[in-house]
């Protein structure tokens, strides 16, 4: 059977440039970076090497900005809960948005228990946050702004540039989750005036279980986790050297090749989104046509749950996604999807397919081959679909 | 030159039978655990049976009570702030040890400030704690104990089944930071009556960047980061496959080579030991003789400074330390000695010298023979050596 991956945004293959890269680092340069002595320095080497590679992913004019985690999720829950714990003399209030990760959101949840004041902008039909809403929203108290740069279900990409205006005029902390966003647009924390950004290494291609924090320098954060303060402090544990190391290749492949690889992947999608879109009936896009990730496609389909056809496509080799692989544990709508006006019935009917490097026009004419029958045989099923659309079929 | 490395405890080559066994999880299964499809179910039976892997190396009962982490840092930060979180309201009172490594000691350190009060047990001069005096400090509000199975720089270990005794008769619950310890000694959580266990990949031989933490079914436990609700709800963020395959193997390895490894281990330390201390004047074993990590060796050596040591034992190809890694980037002297009795000048001079599985004899000649004349050398021209010493060396 045909094995077709079209859920690029839940997890990748590590680039082999990336594993080439990090090889030596498990068991020739194994040393500690914090060690006095030449493997400690080796290490510590390679450890700096990796940072300025990072670095300039995102157009952080100094290395030191950089600190590694283990992951985007690790890297969120640092900048909010860090800066909310140094600010909180000054101020109790965070605004973020209404489709956020769970990463970001659930922090955000965890801190309203602990007294702090949150606001969730509302979004627009494609997804967008408003700038006026944002202006609006501020308080004297307001610590963190933290918004998405583009949403991970929808692909939606916020006007960043502008959110950071407004923060940075009000001397406000931004902090934006950039993982979904990370080497399929070109980030730049000083155009975009960006203080804090969340990215993950498995994002770009690069190693699981690694991440990284941008934090602009003079940003008053507290670690929130403690040990022998590496990271400058913020964040303790040996460091995963080959995973960082792996990182910042990932990073350098990902700034060379991030126009090439656009390019690809908005033809590959917009193509698939054509297709599906003109050969299924009652088929909708969610999210903006254009101002959307260059791998995602998210679709809905009247009458249909998201599940079923996401079986069924797995059924046919096909791996897709209904909403995001974080949150396939609940059973509740997309809370992103309930966001941009969907019903509720219309918020399980999603289909996600994300795109990767490998993907290939086979793989898009195959999935324009099967899809449509697949609909058609749940609608068929289904008893949320109207008599007269299964008659009207059937004739 | 000769490259000789004697800093085990701070950072292992991972072992070739874990990068194998990790290889297809970083380009073939390179799936999300969470997500439904086929490539999702590839990976969560990956993950569940490293799973099952780490629960027989440390003796759990079922596959469950392991969550996968980052390294043991966030193991014991998770465990300590997830009981203390949990429990505020039935108590505020941890009891630790006076040589804790820093992830433990740190975080106590941070929830003293948040209002819980710490209770640190001194030990005596080979480092253990008493039973006796676990007993006596623990109060109707005590809802933690932590203790280090074994230290991470003078190699004591403690009697954890005896303290966890204590634990379980006054229904407190038992933490134990095993990391430098695990695949060293048999851990056994329930024999052990212990709660709560930390531990490492690496130390293990197993990747860097993970950790596991035990947690028996049942504790009552809140998580410290939030997001997708990965972990059976504890540590959000997605799983690291490859790193999760690689420390299941490690856990497989060092289960089944453990005796083999410890007794090779134990006859290397043990002469180096007695070859120094017969070798070099006025040098003295920090911690106990015999009830010490198979592969930790600590010395300390009148008159002279350990950065010194290790200094100019990297010159000649040794890698070693003074103290943990973890904590090189403080001048202060070492907790953990001057805990154990040490005057302030005394602490300053230790070495660490940590064994792996590939330390050879031939390492350890090779040390016997330069160190004699590297201490020598020192004690000449260090302002602390007194005058006698010198004219009787020199005569």
């Amino acid at each position: 059977m045909k094995r077709i991956y079209m859920d690029y945004s839940a997890g990748k293959p590590v680039d082999t440039r990336c594993l080439e890269a990090m090889g030596p680092y498990n068991q020739e340069i194994f040393g500690n970076p914090s060690s006095l002595h030449l493997y400690g320095r080796e290490a510590k080497e390679a450890l700096e090497k990796a940072r300025e590679q990072v670095a300039k992913l995102v157009g952080a004019t100094k290395a030191k900005e950089i600190i590694f985690t283990s992951g985007g999720t690790e890297s969120s829950n640092l900048a909010i809960r860090g800066i909310a714990g140094r600010a909180r003399k000054k101020g109790n209030h965070i605004i973020t948005s209404d489709i956020e990760h769970v990463s970001v959101l659930n922090t955000c949840k965890s801190l309203e228990k602990e007294g702090y004041q949150i606001t969730y902008l509302p979004v627009d039909r494609s997804g967008f946050v408003d700038p006026d809403s944002l202006r609006q929203a501020i308080t004297p108290e307001t610590i963190l702004i933290t918004i998405i740069y583009a949403n991970n279900e929808i692909g939606t990409i916020q006007p960043i540039k502008d959110l950071g205006v407004i923060a940075r005029a009000h001397n406000i902390y931004f902090h934006v989750d950039g993982v979904a966003a990370i080497g399929q647009v070109p980030i730049q924390v000083e155009e975009e005036n960006i203080d804090l950004l969340s990215i993950s290494s498995n994002d770009i291609y690069g190693p699981k279980g690694m991440g990284a924090l941008y934090i602009r320098e003079g940003t008053r954060i507290v670690p929130v986790s403690f040990g022998g303060g590496q990271e400058y402090g913020l964040r303790s544990g040996s460091e995963n050297l080959p995973g960082i190391v792996g990182m910042g290749k990932a990073a350098e492949i990902a700034r060379d090749e991030l126009d090439r690889k656009a390019k690809h992947l908005i033809a590959l999608r917009d193509n698939l989104i054509a297709g599906i879109t003109s050969r299924v009936k009652e088929s909708y896009l969610n999210g903006h046509p254009t101002k959307r990730l260059p791998n995602n496609i998210n679709l809905r389909f009247s009458y249909i749950e998201g599940e079923s056809l996401i079986l069924s496509l797995d059924m046919m080799g096909v791996s897709a996604a209904t909403g995001s692989a974080c949150t396939s544990k609940t059973l509740e709508p997309s809370r992103t999807l309930l966001s941009i006006g969907l019903s509720e019935v219309d918020a399980h009917g999603s289909l996600v397919l994300t795109l990767g490097k490998a993907t290939t026009e086979e793989e898009i004419d195959y999935v324009l081959e099967v899809l449509p029958g697949i609909v058609e045989r749940l609608r068929s099923m289904s008893p949320l679909t109207p008599k007269e659309y299964i008659l009207q079929k059937g004739s």
